[in-house]
């Protein structure tokens, strides 16, 4: 899959903490240093991860053949791969392939494209939103995949977002820092944490509107609302599309001294394999949730200041079983699609919210099948 | 399940330091402080966990029960629960039970012992080790269950250990400490640190030694070591019974600044879903054992210095695909039922091994069967 970024465009760009991170990551990141990227190139089923100098030598040598091709230079190609780590680019494939993709190009053409990035994903992940800056429409549109091995933690899986607005490049890269921390920051199908993690965010000015310029700017203001909720609403589909997942969960932490601490203990809920296949079985056996928060390592936690809710339903107040509570009121919330799980923990002002999915039969299928 | 302890004999323990501690577990720590403790009482089935105050007055009531029948105080009783979370304890079933259980108190009751402790373990769990100390035998036998929430981390789940050694408290102490560190704290199954998790090794002195009373005893030494290789084997023991395991998987990661950098490395690999996933199949998806250990929060790891053995098989060389390795190899590996992973993080001398399990379709089925 090729995007085209028209010339002039603003560029930002969230990578991967992952130590290893791949050979695409690598290049990209080093290009983006060096001129304002033109052209994005991504392919699928191979992450071209953990395969040294010849991994880089060889997303290079597709990085030049679609430059060549487009008239560009070499540095103005950002490389995104996705798939099997470990394993050699088929660089002949790719490149053989880049005419015929090129000659594909259009405006109209992100269905196509958030079909193009999909690996173990059941369902194309796309949004758009238009707003209005100054009497004038302004839209933001964006893809993503991502099913399993999401936890990216101060990076995304692969997202692409575009806007035709103008903007400069330290204000869109403001736009996006933001917009990352709230959306694919938040969320986690298993606690792994990809080796090419991605999200670029591309502006055209193709709305005509003069460059916003300040972070003050009213239009800067409603633009980067429009972005956050484009990233949420693209988080949240791959969360909805986890490898296996049969439940949307969000966990909200309240009352912490500090957010780390409720996103540690929000995490530590969304991670933990037992919560997860109660989830799955809908059984509302919420001493894994107590047992999770138990475990989370917050310092000196008063337990007896605790409280944890199913949707609105109290199952634990001041550290033990709700007197009030019935199972039945605990079954009725399990049985539900989408299911909010609320802690408070009685020391603070602080909020964290992270989203994940049920540990199910199919997530074990689908990753023992992978590969093999 | 009750175990009689001689009068005389030496005690330490150690307990969970998950915040939501059992009501078993407050108050098992608080009698330990007032009284040397003469019987040990343990119920399967229910966790006696997240019950507030009801949940302590049910525990002290078995334990003022057991007590009373026995001729000692209350104090003098442990109490130990392991079972679903947030029910109430059935007192009147436990109590009730009790005049048959004491009948059949015998020092042969080991076997009988661990079987009684069993709830989603498949297989009772014992050890038993003999040395000899200036010319007489001693003796070292230990009982544990466990399959699931395991991920023990300073303490861990129930394990009862019993020498006829004659040891003071504090070195006993002392020995079960080191004891537990290189055993039941090396052990994951799912990382999810249980509400209960207990182990008490108890000294009676019967072998008609001299007191040893000191660090430097060749005794001590020799005990200690005894009592160790039992506890490891126990810890082992749970991995191989882990709930829905199908393989013994040892991760060992060496090179490190710190110990505790090692054990973080080796815990992030032990608990990735995707590394559990891919040994179930059988696979040599070795890019997520590298990608685990490039999201373990090693600070400024350098990836070049990397290298990842799978048994003999070198996988990961200098950070990426080592250029001699075969699939076959990485195959004929993976078919084994117990493997080692060795990581090199090229970085210092410490050394840290975990021992776990892998994430198969029967570890979803356990935990979404369980208590419905």
């Amino acid at each position: 899959m090729v995007i085209e970024i028209g010339e002039g465009a603003a560029c930002a760009g969230v990578f991967t903490r992952n130590a290893f991170c791949a050979a695409p990551v690598i290049l990209a990141k080093r290009h983006f240093k060096q001129q304002p990227p033109r052209y994005l190139l991504i392919n699928t089923g191979n992450a071209n991860a953990g395969t040294g100098d010849q991994g880089l030598n060889d997303a290079l040598a597709c990085c030049q053949a679609l430059a060549t091709s487009a008239g560009v230079k070499p540095e103005q190609v950002l490389p995104f791969s996705t798939g099997v780590i470990g394993e050699p680019l088929p660089v002949a494939t790719i490149v053989n392939a880049l005419p015929a993709v090129c000659r594909a190009l259009s405006a109209e053409g992100w269905a196509d494209a958030a079909h193009g990035i999909m690996t173990t994903d059941t369902v194309a992940k796309g949004l758009s939103r238009r707003i209005e800056i100054a009497g004038q429409t302004v839209t933001v549109t964006g893809i993503a995949k991502g099913a399993g091995m999401i936890r990216p933690d101060m990076a995304t899986m692969l997202a692409f977002v575009a806007t035709d607005a103008n903007v400069s490049s330290p204000l869109l890269q403001q736009c996006l820092d933001a917009a990352v921390n709230a959306s694919f920051n938040c969320i986690t199908v298993d606690g792994d944490t990809s080796t090419n993690d991605a999200c670029i965010l591309m502006a055209s000015g193709h709305s005509g509107l003069p460059e916003i310029t300040t972070a003050e700017d009213p239009g800067f203001i409603a633009l980067s609302q429009a972005i956050t909720e484009v990233c949420v609403g693209l988080a949240q589909a791959i969360i909805r599309d986890g490898e296996g997942a049969s439940k949307f969960i969000a966990v909200e932490v309240q009352g912490g001294a500090d957010e780390e601490e409720c996103r540690r203990a929000a995490y530590t809920i969304a991670h933990s394999p037992l919560v997860k296949t109660a989830f799955f079985a809908s059984d509302p056996n919420w001493g894994r949730i107590l047992a999770a928060v138990g475990r989370a390592g917050i310092p000196n936690l008063q337990v007896e200041r605790v409280n944890i809710f199913l949707e609105d339903v109290c199952i634990v107040a001041a550290g033990g079983r709700a007197p009030a509570y019935q199972e039945e009121q605990g079954r009725a919330v399990m049985a539900r699609e989408e299911i909010t799980v609320r802690v408070e923990l009685g020391r603070g002002e602080s909020f964290a919210r992270v989203w994940t999915c049920d540990l199910s039969y199919d997530y074990v299928r689908i990753n023992a099948e992978y590969r093999t």
